[in-house]
């Protein structure tokens, strides 16, 4: 008889419901669920401290960072973690426990739509 | 004798500093004067009612809108107008009035530079 064990799949991690969303946004007028949806991505990017966390994970080797990876603006550990926890919940950051440190990295796939959203103005 | 007069030129009405910012996201992160004009324009989009509208103005014909033009937001025509300028100070449109009506323009380069900073991550 084996004794392998069939192991529970795990769900990755995923945002809540946050679909890449939108059309170009010059083809037509955002409806108001669309409208909705994205609006809460650009206010996770509207205060500065929480923008220059994104930026940091970003740009950080391995495009991934924690919060001890984390420096120089100007808020304490608590509050960097707490604006990690909301670009995470904006569906903009994705995190993984490694160990002692949850990771954090930039969900390219929505980053992306948003950027297609705003870059076909002409 | 010649009378023709020397009229003043008229400036452009520009937004108040706003500087199309600011490297790719994934290439450094931003300093704290990035992160404060950047957040700014991110928090301006960050209202589903000022995204919609945005949207509006956007897609509507010739790239151009005035509150007369907009309609099934549910706000009122003021409200439109207060959301309106809100985008116009964060550098996200331009304005111009035209006998009893001020028309709302996308800033393009300001827009596609937003859009470049979260394009290009990978």
């Amino acid at each position: 008889m084996s004794n392998t064990k069939v192991l529970p799949l795990l769900e990755p991690e995923a945002p809540e419901s946050v679909v890449p969303c939108c059309p170009p946004l010059t083809e037509r007028p955002l409806t108001a669920g669309e409208a909705e949806r994205t609006a809460r991505m650009f206010k996770a990017l509207g205060d500065p401290v929480r923008l220059r966390l994104f930026s940091q994970v970003a740009s950080h080797e391995g495009g991934e960072a924690c919060v001890c990876d984390i420096s120089d603006v100007g808020v304490s550990q608590p509050t960097v973690s707490h604006h990690l926890k909301k670009l995470k919940e904006a569906g903009l950051l994705t995190s993984e426990r490694r160990g002692t440190w949850v990771y954090y990295r930039v969900e390219p796939s929505v980053v992306a739509a948003m950027g297609q959203f705003l870059a076909r103005v002409d």
